[in-house]
């Protein structure tokens, strides 16, 4: 038993199985079977190898953000001179990627809580917005009298131009950081060369300084389209994409980020520029105390709403998708040989000739000794 | 030697080889191998082509989220009235894919800072959580007296019914952009058909308006598995996913959002319906001057935390998986050969004429002049 | 016709095809062959599906954070105490994944819009960062007068030792709740054996307590390879990754949270320590009216920048990389026999020998007669 396993071992060891071919020795078939192979040879390696860089496997990025405004802006409204600083117009404060920056507003000072006429609403207007209806309607303006923050915002008419035009010439900082966890890579934004001499006098430019982590906000407003007097009138939403593409098998410091941008929510159907839509405020309530009474100033905030995304994709060698590519590029050379058959045995005037060399037959019942006798010979 | 490669050449291109095969006539072993053949092929064009959709690449979209609340809350405490309105109750107020949107609130106004006793806390305990300690006992509440803002909040009662049950009725609007990189695709929320003048009077159903981008926050919390009343007195967190799963083979519009609701921060080895576990608050404070000492209003804010959380899956048809899966198809069928193969060689009775169909031995040393004489005659 | 259909069919269904083959005798080719093949056996079995596991698919989670802190800081300027709570020390207050606690700070109390010298720039300077010039030049300090919130702030020297160094003792409470869409798996970080009467009483330790989801800010600062004093003085920014790999093929209870602590924004080309580069700082106004003046405290907020990031990867069980995987491992078995073949076919001595077993030969056109009749015995 023992030996008969060890000899079934052995002759398993010392023997292997390769297939028998017929070599085909027909031009028009040769070139047309060649040719095809040479295509599917072609498209996996040019192909999925060169151009798809099927041999790397891919990942995306874990990212943090951290933004930062400088500027400051100046209105002049009535007389009344005031600047605008940092603390003033960004919403929130402590720099996250997502952001807005006030460029308009309507100031409503010193609300206190109490009983006054809604603003440009008729009495059999259903939806309240302003506030809680006392049931008594004004016949002076013919409106509903509602208990609310008074005296109540009027919101009909936005300045323009916009208040704080001055927000063009506002820069903004962008410190980006990514980590591919599947690679155990980590990049900033600011990259080999991007030292902080170099921020101290760059500015960001897709031409000339496309690496420059600062960035004017006018800039940012044309390059996603807009014009900025109709955006910093009404607001607006941008996306500010850090792009990291890249390719881990050359050396690091070619993975760089790109910076686009473009418009947020705009309508379908419309056209890239058009979807470019404006209108982005909130309202802000400032709460102080005027002698014991409790009074705030609401602001309604018109600004443009910066959304920094990062987007990533990095590709770099391994070993599983380029066999996985090579295994399944040959099952497709497997394909081309079928093909080839088809041609070979079906459309050729020789073709049962061909067949006979393809094939052998085992012939049914009735015919299986005789074959078994003609198969001894073989 | 140039007249040799380019016969060899020529001998290549037109020749090809093509394996030469035993036609098995038998009938249990044919329809055997011919059903496996036929599952395989049926497994390839049916599970991974048309269920999997194994001919198409895969993308995840970047995103970004606007978010807009309406709705005004009234408040009647020992008859001081009082409404809230959006800048009072939802926190961060600039429209952020999360925030929080106040049900219920402890407040303590006008502390300062100064000594005072500590709330409910026994002199023994370790922890401080409302102030530093200055080593005073305070006998007439048997607690230590503490530096802090004082008075301290005291937040052993909540209020219940929660004081702005008027919550439920206010609306919230979600604006949603998403990119898919890959495929060069923008889609926002707002899909054909939505358009301004049916946003102004739709509120989102599951059923009869499920792309009504306005949603009742009653009905959010609802759809949740939370009890209004509940979740408003003590807080709650719920996710809104927006799920953007394409087939981007099929026109565009078919590229639609579907909202779900789902309790966060649940505990494990609970129900759903448990795991939508309440309790979400946090502090938050207004400074003011009162004379010339600073003061602030302590709100201790329970709410509803919103996080709307994007979900996203295009698929697109790419040549790469189109190819790799027929490539490994054409692997898989080889396996089923090899399965009929080992049927045919080892457990048929006529097994030895099998094998004798199919191999030609090349015999060791002692055999190959025989065996060579044999060959010639093949 | 009906009959010659339903014949071929027969035809097809009661017979297969298996390829001929040689099973070459010979032991160096046979043991390097099939060395080749338990080699590329090996590696399907051992690095595809074990190592790699290729049988699995996998998904990344979407997910929500929420976070609270913990802790009452203090401080003694110049004889003024004062203790710093929640509401005063993080930024936002609602508990969001990315958030800054306060360490040190500049405060500049009682400013009022006006026109005041700028702090330490001299007049020449061309950049305004404090107000809008309003062109006069003050020569006592050699500055200009800038109308802006007057006094300016002065950020030159800021306070060392930080003013909070008690915030080492603060502590964080994070709850992580992932979701995998593809697998329809939700998981919380507050895992099986996390319960509340556990969370009450425990505290992050690398080692002794892993899962426990409270951590001290002492610890975390310690853990990314900071110094918290230097930290503290100037802000910084530190990522917490929160890393869900998980094995969905095993039970659901071993799909737990790992917590990595690294510092973020570093530069390149620095080492890990140095690339935890120190430098967080935003500033801050609380607005309130001094008799009918509006005024601002401006702080200038230096603080430790936290980022709570989830990571996840989940991977299962799944059919279709399952067959892929197979498929492509019999394509790339496919080329261990070509490579055998080239041995055989062009190195052996006896290559003549077996390339006569192997091959059979459609002869040019002048030979086809011959052949037949040659063919005809086989």
């Amino acid at each position: 038993m023992k030996s008969q396993i060890s000899s079934a071992l052995s002759d398993f060891f010392f023997e292997y199985e390769t297939p028998r071919q017929v070599l085909v020795r027909n031009r028009r078939v040769g070139v047309v079977c060649r040719l095809i192979q040479l295509g599917v040879l072609a498209y996996i390696i040019g192909w999925v190898f060169i151009y798809e860089k099927g041999y790397q496997s891919s990942d995306t990025a874990v990212s943090s953000v951290f933004s930062k405004m400088k500027g400051v802006g100046y209105t002049n409204v009535n007389g009344a001179e005031r600047v605008w600083d940092v603390a003033d117009y960004v919403f929130p404060p402590q720099g996250d990627s997502s952001f807005v920056v006030m460029t308009n507003y309507i100031i409503t000072e010193g609300q206190k809580m109490g009983t006054c006429p809604e603003v440009g609403e008729i009495c059999s207007y259903m939806f309240l917005f302003q506030g809680q209806l006392t049931g008594v309607c004004v016949p002076a303006n013919k409106t509903c009298e509602v208990l609310a923050w008074c005296p109540v915002e009027n919101d009909h008419n936005i300045p323009d131009p916009p208040l704080l035009m001055s927000a063009e010439n506002y820069t903004l900082f962008i410190k980006n950081s990514v980590t591919f966890p599947l690679f155990q890579v980590t990049r900033s934004n600011l990259v080999e060369g991007i030292d902080s001499s170099y921020i101290r006098k760059c500015l960001h430019d897709p031409e000339k300084a496309p690496l420059c982590p600062i960035f004017k906000l006018g800039d940012i407003v044309k390059l996603s389209g807009f014009n900025f007097e109709t955006i910093a009138k009404e607001g607006g939403a941008i996306g500010i994409v850090v792009d990291w593409t890249c390719n881990l098998d050359v050396d690091i410091k070619h993975c760089k980020p790109k910076y686009n941008f473009h418009g947020l929510y705009g309508n379908p159907g419309e056209t890239d520029k058009a979807r470019a839509s404006v209108g982005y405020n909130f309202r802000y309530a400032k709460h102080y105390l005027d002698g014991s009474v409790q009074k705030r100033t609401l602001l309604k905030v018109f600004g443009i709403r910066i959304d920094i995304i990062v987007q990533s994709l990095a590709r770099k060698f391994d070993i599983i998708p380029t066999l996985t590519a090579i295994g399944s590029g040959v099952g497709i050379f497997g394909v081309a040989t079928v093909v080839c058959d088809l041609v070979l045995l079906y459309l050729l005037p020789k073709r049962e000739f061909y067949k006979n060399m393809k094939f052998k037959y085992t012939d049914t019942q009735a015919q299986v000794s005789s074959t078994i006798a003609y198969e001894l010979r073989t």
